[in-house]
């Protein structure tokens, strides 16, 4: 994209002579910021547009251009694109709207282009985009204009898919003194996405933190794939994806005409790469700050330093709710802290130095510089109430050269009134140390550093799982259904446990096949047609001896004759019944249309039913990733002696989820979904046995779905 | 207080003339904010300080003193205080630090002085505190200087216990246009409270919203009555109590010295009175504006006009959050709109009217005019993207012009770069149209109003429940604990159902009485010394017949006497076995020592004690209150007909509720805890079984704590 970000030479196609049209302010950007290549104009009316040179078509423009620039109604665009086309321009910004996002006429003639820029090579940013302001380099292709004093260059790649918000978050960073690399905003993302953007900017040296605004996910596979990469290059993303409720998928749908995918799978890919997932615009502005620091927590072992006894106990308050520990201080680090703190104040953390640093400004230095070198604190939030008018930025000079000798990172808790306190923030964020204004930004950027430490530190655990989706080892039948027997088999060669039994054409063969089988025993009917067995009578447990094995055949045969005369029987399938204790769970793995496979477990019965006591995760995962999801679930305590109870084979349970994970690639595509309920998990060291199995095939819900 | 925030004379002991002492800034308030009233200094060492005269005592100042300011260390603060004894000051201001927040030989100097003025009838602001700020009257009895330019007054009465925190909700309120009538810091709380405060600001007339923060709740009771009285006045109170975390509390504790009460009780008194109760100072802040307005909303039905569909996308999460719909438009609403809304631009809610207000303002004002007047909207958000320098202004007045002729609560988000917008925003603030420049604070406004509409709507509910604590119906015995039998006689007293039983002194007594009841029954001992009676083999069940009776018997008196051999033994309760089906619960009362009663129910097994599956309220409650709590519970379906089971029977489970509350006042202040556990809840209209019950005397508690 490198002619598209910094161009040579450019052609505004629509440009206006009339000042405050979007054609005219797109051409006087090139003025306003002392552009160095060429600029020209298309503009049938004019032979020149604010001193540059205006041609009737882009085919007649003289030279080569990198970019054109598309500020034509809707009913011009195709036109200028084949002349852009003709003259061989390989990037398109189009300003203009009326395409996808004003229903199927729009989406039609946004079709139709998208086939001429894919016969041209040409890369679109656009149709309804605000375009691109590339702030390193001082270019603004767009019909915003951001006047010439706000162009504070930074590392932070911006994309959106809203002009407006790309817009609000650029605003609101540089209101605090966030520098930013470039910013591009997607609109109706004809053949580059808010992704596409994502994995240039990966690329990019200039670039070290992405953030990045988007409400439907255009493909989850290159997602997982940005997420990968920017984890193991350590380059932090954070995301906004909006649409997460019901109420905000239809907006936008209505919108960007784009299904948002799944919000709690959009949670897993974030959790599982360490996407820094916000919820709210100041949010971005939060984790960015956060992240332009470039320093990160070894451990969740805070200190802080106020000089309001109420600052400290709302700090704690909220460090609380992200697992952060207000340590205790070492003897050696209270006694240097003694060194200058008044006899009358206690030395504990918080270190309240109350006013007393108005009478001697380099107690707050001390105290700073104590706490950064002590080996007990990872990280400090440093409390600063004093603004431009009484000596806040002297003490901010303070804490920004201890910030200089150390690897911890240390945030800054300014309070006061804006107009005061707004000055010492911004010389802190513009010198990367991380201040705010309020305790929740605070305490929830060393939440956002902690986190994605963690992450990173078992980033190789990404790349341990094999998930060769080529490698199918099992082929799934052409039947409606996949039966017991068959899914109990994929099971078996899957290593999971599956109870002993047989399948039995008719009574002699039952009763030769069961001969060693230990009773009691459950029989059950194998048909591709019958899915819900029970409910036709294809069920019949317990049977405790041959006389009641006799009995099962003959009900179950003239149950399922009665209810499905004219469904295709395989035959019988004869188990031996798992006798407790145990515990019941669900394990299954679901599709979601956008991410791909995702993996649950839980326990059965009212858990997952009526509690939503579910853990999932991402496919692919380990059996270190399994035993995470047990250990996460509310009910947890029941596997482990609960109330003096047993205790259950909890690892036996991991190592199923693990190997379902890897079945769910082994199994190719063909599937829509394969649960165990219920697997049986025995007592510790005992083991499980998965006592019912379902694979649900993709052609079949298919066909559901189109009826 | 009228005399204390409106002094016609004041004294500063402990006057300077030294500038930037604190002595001397107190001083400086009085000259800076022009005060017509006189003002005295005490200081033997000057005989004049900045123009005021000086003396060697209180006691020598000529005239009458409404309030001395009291600004010396704490050594001479005693003295101090003798004189303003001496001279008959009645109110007193103490900014010195040194008292309780010291530890124990701070606390016992603020206990001396505290002697001094109850025995003098002085009320005291402080110690350890920042004074008092009249706004309206521009009386600042403060060591902080506003300066002369912040003083827009208005109806918000502040109390804070820390003055830095009151200063930063001033700012940051000030910051915003919110007007203010008094801010009251009660730092060490001698003898004045937040609380004392809180009543002050209730009954006062230019006060008709109040602010609070408060690390500690003084006493339960009187939180309570303002609750009440607020919620019968409508004067709303905004809240934040720190000190939530386990964390908090501990820093809370070294700060002020007090504990901070359960926060879970703090909410249910919250929630009981429609105090306004949130986590951070921004949300006071947020929470202010929306009370500001005094416009509230008569539903949840929410309509928005956005310039940007992302914007609309992020309302619409957000509101999701809180309950609030957007509302479907009417054709009669969408046929208004459609008269100035673009034919190329969807007419629906959000109502999208993209970058058309450019070309032509007055769509906005329409679009604004037809939500505030549609019949099927209860509120409005406003989406306003711009600032000071492209019209953000005039589209500020348009949104006023609607406010003023409707009752509906219309609030703005406005979006930008804090330089555009701040202006615009603070012009609606200002004009009391509640404007916030993020998405959560404008939705989150809604849902303060919102809520504390639907408290009020249900005020009378808090009447209607008799609760007088002087109305003794039973007296607890003197003994070390309650026995079965003796709790039990209290539920059926108190209407609630108990198994058919008795109690035998011996076998042949036993056997006498229970000739009337239906085995299976069930044997316990009964001892007011023996509370755990299954671990010393007391219980027998199921007992089928007379045989097995005369054994039970025997088993129960052998075991009993071979673990507890000096137990005393008042003998044996036989009752009739209760059979299911039935669903087991779990209802207790518990004191909090701040607050006073707390009811709670829950599902017996892993509901309560694994899922903490609970609902709980402040006592009192009525039935209906009670028929809420059950709903509440996540584990409710499982009352009504869950996956094709059972419904059982809720009414007579929420009648147990409301009789305990009723139970919990007519035992008097003896008792710490009542517990019924299990009470049986069997199929609708079956009613319900106490099937053990608990009172554990306050005495004995209080004895085990003192071991």
């Amino acid at each position: 994209m490198e002619y598209l970000l910094r161009p040579r030479s450019v052609v505004i196609v629509g440009a206006s002579q009339k000042r405050g049209a979007i054609g005219n302010s797109a051409v006087r950007n090139f003025i306003d910021l002392d552009f160095k290549g060429n600029v020209y104009c298309v503009n049938p009316r004019y032979q020149e547009i604010e001193g540059f040179p205006c041609f009737p078509s882009v085919v007649e423009v003289p030279g080569e251009i990198d970019v054109a620039i598309i500020a034509v109604p809707v009913a011009f665009v195709e036109n200028a694109i084949r002349e852009c086309a003709e003259k061989k321009v390989s990037y398109v910004v189009i300003f203009s709207a009326g395409f996808a996002e004003m229903g199927d006429e729009g989406k039609q003639k946004q079709e139709e282009i998208k086939k001429i820029c894919k016969d041209h090579d040409i890369r679109v940013i656009g149709p309804n985009t605000m375009g691109i302001t590339n702030v390193i380099d001082k270019i603004n292709l767009s019909f915003t204009n951001k006047g010439a004093l706000k162009w504070l260059d930074g590392s932070i790649g911006l994309v959106s898919q809203s002009g407006a918000t790309g817009h609000t978050i650029l605003n609101k960073g540089e209101d605090e003194k966030l520098g930013f690399a470039y910013m591009i905003t997607t609109g109706n993302q004809l053949n580059t996405t808010t992704l596409d953007v994502m994995e240039f900017l990966l690329e990019d040296e200039k670039t070290d933190v992405i953030a990045a605004y988007m409400e439907a996910v255009p493909s989850g596979g290159q997602l997982k794939d940005i997420g990968a990469k920017a984890l193991l290059n350590r380059k932090p993303i954070v995301v906004y994806k909006s649409g997460r409720s019901e109420a905000g998928q239809k907006a936008a749908l209505s919108h960007t005409a784009s299904l948002t995918g799944s919000s709690k799978s959009f949670e897993l890919v974030a959790n599982k790469y360490g996407l820094v997932s916000v919820d709210t615009i100041e949010e971005i502005i939060d984790a960015l700050k956060a992240f332009n620091g470039k320093k990160y927590p070894k451990g969740n072992r805070v200190a802080t330093v106020v000089i309001s006894g109420a600052t400290g106990i709302m700090i704690a308050d909220n460090l609380a709710q992200y697992n952060q520990d207000l340590v205790p201080l070492t003897d050696q680090t209270k006694n240097r802290l003694r060194e200058v703190v008044a006899d009358y104040l206690p030395v504990d953390n918080p270190v309240d130095i109350a006013s007393t640093l108005m009478m001697n400004p380099a107690i707050y230095k001390h105290c700073i510089q104590t706490l950064a070198e002590a080996e007990e604190v990872d990280s400090l939030i440093i409390h600063l109430p004093l603004g431009k008018s009484n000596g806040g930025l002297n003490f901010a000079k303070d804490v920004l050269d201890v910030a200089k000798t150390t690897d911890k990172p240390i945030i800054v808790l300014t309070t006061g009134s804006e107009e005061e306190i707004s000055p010492v923030r911004e010389y802190l964020n513009e010198n990367k140390v991380p201040a705010f204004s309020n305790v929740v930004s605070a305490t929830k950027a060393l939440d956002y550093l902690l986190s994605y430490e963690k992450i990173c530190a078992e980033r190789d655990r990404i790349n341990t799982v094999s998930a060769d989706e080529n490698e199918l080892k099992f082929y799934l039948p052409n039947e409606a259904t996949v039966t017991e027997p068959e899914v109990k088999q994929i099971l078996k060669d899957s290593n999971i446990p599956v109870p002993v039994g047989i399948v039995g054409k008719n009574i002699e063969d039952l009763l030769n096949k069961t001969a060693g089988l230990h009773y009691p025993l459950v029989a059950k009917i194998v048909s591709p047609e019958i899915t819900h067995k029970s409910d036709v009578g294809g069920v019949v447990l317990p049977i405790k001896n041959e006389e009641e094995l006799i009995q099962a055949y003959q009900s179950i045969t003239e149950n399922v004759s009665k209810h499905v005369p004219n469904a295709k029987i395989e035959g019988i399938l004869v188990e031996e019944l798992v006798e407790g204790p145990f515990l019941e769970t669900i394990v299954g793995v679901n599709r979601d249309l956008v991410f791909g496979p995702i993996i649950m477990c839980g326990l059965g019965g009212v858990y997952v039913e009526l509690l939503k006591d579910v853990s999932q995760r991402l496919l692919p995962i380990t059996e270190k990733d399994a035993l995470e999801m047990v250990k996460e679930l509310k009910s947890y305590p029941l596997f482990d002696g609960f109330r003096n109870g047993a205790t259950y084979d909890v690892p036996a349970l991991a190592k199923v989820l693990a190997d379902i994970s890897n079945l769910a690639f082994s199994l190719g595509e063909g599937w829509s979904e394969i649960e165990i309920n219920p697997l049986i998990v025995r007592e510790e060291g005992k083991g499980v046995v998965a006592l019912d199995g379902l694979i649900t095939l993709a052609e079949r819900e298919k066909a559901i779905v189109e009826q």
